[in-house]
Parts: C-alpha cells; sequence; structure tokens
C-alpha cells in the first residue's frame, strides 16, 4: 500500500477533496470535515463533503452524485472510508457496493473504531487502496478530531487582542474598541468554525458578554451554504457566581457550566446545563475540564477569556494554538496585560511559541503562534 | 514644465536611479542620498551616487564615467541638481557645462539654498526640464532630510522589541534575549543607516549600553562598499548621571550628552561633548533638543531607549515612525511594558498609528507603524 505512485492527476483530485470538506468547517462537529470526489476516465463523476453529524458523509454524498457512474470509478477521500455503523452505515461497505475500483485516502482515520478498518475491508474485496496523499493538508482540515482521537484531549484556540504594546485595556477598564471592524468579524468567523467558545466568570460578569456567533456581523459571502450553528459557550465558573439573569443567557443557545459543586437555588433555562468539575486550589482543575470537554466531543475550542484565565490555560499546557490580534494603538503602561502568569523569574522560563503566520486584517494584524513544545503532556 | 509626459523608459531609469541613490543611505549624512543616470541614445553613458558629504554629488560621480558622452544626454537626477556652492561646486552648472540637454528631477530640492534654483538655472541655459518623477518613492529616500528642511526637526524612528505580549524584559529586568540573532541583526543595520542613536541616561547606566554599531553583526554581504561609519550617539542626561567610565565612552566614536547643566567635575574623551537643552520639568525639554538636534545637522535618529524616555517622546508627539520587533514568546504580567504615558482614561486619548509592514525576521516579527496624525506639531 505504501508503495503506491501518486501522480499529478492524484494530487490534483485530492486537492478539490480536501477543498470540499472545507465547506464542511462550520457545522460537522463533533465528526471531522471530510470530502470526497469520485473520478472516472479523468472526469469527475461525483462530489461531496460530510455536512452535518448525523446525514451522509462524504462517500454518501459523492456516490448518490455519481449514481451508476461510480462503477469502476476512483474515489479520492480526504480521511479513510469509515468502517463501523454509526448514525449512518459504513462507507466501506458502500464504496465496495458501488463497484469503485480504487480508493485513495489522505489519511487513515485515527478514531480507535476504524483505524484501518475501513481501507481493509476495501482491500480485502480486491479495491485498490492507498493512504497518505496530501495528508499534512489533510491533517489540517481536523486538527481539533485528530488531537481528541489520538490525545483525548480539545484543540485548544486562545484569542488574544490587545495594543501594539501589548494591553487589552486601559486602567479603568475602557476598551471599546481596541481593535478594527475587519478583525472583530474574523473573530465571529473563528467563533463560528469552532465546536465550542470557552471563557471564565470574570469575563461574563465583567464584560455581560454574550459570547455568541453574531451571524450578522460574519464577513460576506460566508463560505458555507448551511445554517451557521452557535457553538456551545462553556463557562468556568468555580464559584457558582453566574446568574441566569446575565446575557449570557438571553441568547438560547447551550451553555455549560463548569463548577466545582453545583450551586441548587438558581433556575436555568433548559439550553443550560452544568458539569462538576474536580477541583484543584478550589477551583475548577483546568486539565481535567479538557479532558472532560474531549469525552463531551468537543474538538475545536475557541478560548476567549481575560488575562487569567488564558494565563492559567497557558501555564497549564492546555493551548494548542494562539490567535492575537494588535491593533495599531498605543495604551501605554497603566493599560491592562494580556496574561497573568505566577512571576518568572529567569528567561528559560519563558512561553516559546512560534509565529505561522501574520497578516493584516483591515488595519490591525492578525498572529497565529503555536507554543514550540508539544501540548501533549498538560502540566497537572 | 509639469506638462512633461514621462515615457516607460524615464520610469526606467529613474528606478535605476534610486536604487544608485540608495547605495549612500550608511555614508551620506548630513547630507540627502541621491542617484544620477545619464542616458545618450537609450544607453547609459554614465551613473553615480552621492557616497560622503564632502566628495562628489550623484551628478558628478555620474558625469566623470561619461566623459564626453555626457555632451546630448538625458540626466536622471532623484533629487534636483543643486544651485549652489557647498563643498563642491553647483551640480546645475556642472550638467550644463557637460553639455546635457534634458534633466528629469524626481523631486524639487526643499532645501532654501536650492528650491528651484537649480532647475532654473538649466532652463535657463535652454536644457529641457521636469520634476515629479517617481517623486514618492524618491521622498522615501531622504525622510530624515526632507523633515529637517521642510520642518526644522529630525526624522525620529523609535525602535522597540517585546515579547509577543508587549513585555521588554522580565520583573527582575532580565531580557536577554527576547529577540532572536536576526532581529538582532536588523537591528544593528538600522543603526547603521541613523545619523544618531538617541537614548536616555538609564539605558546607558542599567544595561551599561555602548549603542554603537557591532560591524561583525551586521548581515552579509553589506549593501554598501564604503565603510559603515558609526552614528553619533546622542543621551539624554537631565541629571548629569553618566560617567565616563561607562561602557558607551570606551568606543571612541563622537557621543553628544544632552544636559540641562554643564556639570564640569568630570573628565571627557574628546569624542564626547555637551549640549545644555532648556529645561522643562527639571528635565530636558525634549522638542526643544530636538529642533536643536536639526539645527546640528541630524536628518534621521533612531531612538532606542527605554519605557520612559519613549513614552515621553510619544506623548510630545515626536516620533515618526515605530519599528516593534515581536518575539514569540509570552512573559506575562509581571514583565516590563513598552511605553511609560501618563495614565490614559479615555480610548479617545489613545495613540494611533497606521500599520505600513509587518514582516517576518527570523523567528520574530517586524512591525513599522506611523503615526495616524503627522507629528508636525509637536506637543510642547
Amino acid at each position: 500500500m505504501n508503495q503506491y505512485q501518486f501522480s499529478e492527476q492524484d494530487f490534483s483530485y485530492m486537492t478539490r477533496a480536501i477543498e470540499l470538506a472545507k465547506q464542511g468547517r462550520f457545522t460537522t462537529t463533533p465528526n471531522p470535515n471530510v470530502g470526497c470526489v469520485l473520478v472516472k476516465n479523468d472526469v469527475i463523476v461525483g462530489e461531496g463533503f460530510h455536512q452535518i453529524a448525523g446525514q451522509g458523509h462524504a462517500e454518501v454524498n459523492a456516490l448518490a452524485m455519481a449514481g451508476s457512474q461510480a462503477f469502476g470509478a476512483t474515489a479520492y477521500v480526504t480521511l479513510e472510508p469509515c468502517s463501523h455503523f454509526g448514525r449512518t452505515p459504513p462507507c466501506a461497505e458502500g464504496l465496495k457496493a458501488a463497484g469503485v475500483v480504487k480508493v485513495i485516502a489522505a489519511m487513515v482515520d485515527p478514531n480507535p473504531q476504524v483505524g484501518g478498518k475501513g481501507l481493509a475491508i476495501l482491500a480485502d474485496a480486491g479495491i485498490e487502496v492507498a493512504s497518505g496523499l496530501l495528508e499534512q493538508q489533510a491533517r489540517l482540515l481536523n486538527r481539533g478530531f485528530l488531537k481528541r482521537m489520538e490525545q483525548g484531549m480539545p484543540f485548544i484556540t486562545c484569542k488574544m487582542a490587545a495594543s501594539l504594546d501589548g494591553k487589552t485595556a486601559l486602567k479603568n477598564g475602557q476598551s471599546k474598541w481596541i481593535t478594527g471592524p475587519k478583525a472583530r468579524q474574523d473573530v465571529q468567523l473563528q467563533r463560528a468554525q469552532s465546536c465550542a467558545i470557552l471563557s471564565g466568570a470574570d469575563t461574563v460578569l465583567v464584560d455581560n458578554a454574550k459570547l455568541n456567533v453574531r451571524v450578522d456581523e460574519l464577513p460576506e459571502p460566508l463560505p458555507t451554504q448551511l445554517p451557521v450553528r452557535q457553538p456551545v459557550r462553556i463557562i468556568i465558573d468555580s464559584q457558582n457566581r453566574l446568574t441566569p439573569e446575565l446575557a449570557l443567557f438571553s441568547i438560547t443557545s447551550e451553555v455549560i457550566i463548569l463548577t466545582t459543586e453545583l450551586d441548587k437555588s438558581q433556575q436555568w433555562p433548559h439550553y443550560v446545563s452544568h458539569i462538576v468539575v474536580p477541583e484543584k486550589n478550589n477551583k475548577v482543575d483546568l486539565v481535567a475540564a479538557m479532558k472532560l470537554l474531549a469525552q463531551q466531543q468537543f474538538n475545536h475550542i475557541w478560548l476567549e477569556a481575560g488575562a487569567t484565565l488564558a494565563g492559567q490555560m497557558t501555564e497549564c499546557n492546555l493551548i494548542d494554538e494562539y490567535i492575537v490580534y494588535l491593533a495599531p494603538k498605543l495604551l501605554g503602561n497603566d493599560g491592562k496585560c494580556l496574561l497573568n502568569f505566577t512571576e518568572l523569574t529567569s528567561m528559560q522560563d519563558v512561553v516559546n511559541l512560534s509565529i505561522n503566520e501574520c497578516v493584516c486584517i483591515g488595519d490591525d494584524i492578525r498572529i497565529t503562534a503555536t507554543p514550540r513544545k508539544a501540548s501533549s503532556k498538560p502540566n497537572n
């Protein structure tokens, strides 16, 4: 299987399959984004992508488009076809039944329920199989799903926004607006692509933040034709300080409150649930909380919190990616800082990142950076 | 003169003249960078640039190369040819004597000693003249010279370096190294292109900084064949705290100390001079000091100071450009800030900049930004 020599056509069709997969990035949670292209006599006879969990997988949608043309075709799929009955029947069986003669996957599915079994079913049926075509790009489609499958933890992006001198607000708390409208629009787009938005009670209480996707602020045209779902809002509230009157709860979409002890004195709307998490130093144990969120099938979490929670998440090595919006403004030393750490006393101890991307968004700059060391071993 | 229609060839030759001018950017101070191309029958017959003040101007060097070929040629020059006797004879006369038939200047010289007189001399002699070709690019060559001529103030670039969360050092002062070797090399190159490096006594005392160009750290190959000169080091020392034993004075190149009152108790090396500047709140009056430095013919000053001086220069609207090196590191809230301001209480009062450029330098990011409002009216 590893001996397979990919051709220029193979790269081209898999690139198309990856493009298709991306169209599902607002909607497939907790499932991965997957695209599929069916090619016969060098013509695309079917293509599809996974749209919404519980509905057709990419292969099913591509086979439906191809109809009888699938017979004798080659399937390009960004993730190994599934081998198990979930909410839909196994795609490996579907491809086999349709008479596909070759299946090229960008990567093997790390889901332990699949893990090579999908390709094995196909190979056993005499279908030529190969995998590893554009695997790096395919992995980028599903960083959250892959981390959850491979490490049992969610992929966490920490969003920060500050002036060029690293201040998030004036000393008196004023911060409207540090970044410009294009950057704030970009934040809405990033939120919309996440499975959940994670924050702390402080942010909800101080800013009266709603933490939803403001659909009317999304850039037009949106790169999906499917309705944007609201990510689950997850709030860490160790001391049960939240109350149902807050603006957060005026949006009727799911909220999960992580706490160390249930407070039964409040009446909550039906879309609000509580999860009791082990405690550490009188607060929610962040590592335990993130493990728990992975068990609840959250793949990619967008952390948008104050300096204290963002600092603690950083100190626990829980952050996989930082997205920092820097506005061309100077606020001076009295302004508020981005991250509260335990005081560092040696340059050896600073958090080292690598810059992945640095682009202008309107008048602001967006910097994407990842920790130098893998976050596979959270500090507990 | 304004009716002149520039051709594609004109743009091409002026672009070459601008390239030539740039080669002088380490050495021409206090003179402007100027390049000149002489073209006859669509062939470059001579080219030159101004190398060192007191030596040949660009036109003189180009004419020397062209010899008798200059007769009947067109001259492309990035700045109007001079009309006055300085340390060298007027270039307008030289072009006239050589038999040049057309002179195209990128811009009129704002030097009140020239100011159109150079082109007038040529026009009076029957030579066809035009100006304004690639003027915007030509102005970039000499931002310092132009600001000094037009406003009587130096052009000041404020260099800052910090972690991604805007910290310049740990609370205990440790900062070696926040930025990487490529960024530090870039700083040496920027220093080498400046007429002077400006700092405060604090930086000299706390860091024992030498503030010279470390020639062995400059990138290779250097974009000049001329020996790199050491910019004048200018230190603001309102309270006469500097002493001759400091490392700064171990480098035998010019130092100017700006103070409010002469302290005659110290013996200084011959390359150190003092300038008494009017005082404001018991400190050197920064606006008066910068005016004075312009009178001393400093065009472009590289400010590399601590948060206090950089903050005060910002508050006085004296900064024309910020170059911020951001390292992919996080230091946390206890770290030291970039700029000390008087506390701001309204978002209306923040300093607004525009991003000009954002590039990766090694592992770090270099952001160039300019104040939104012209710094033509310093706050006094």
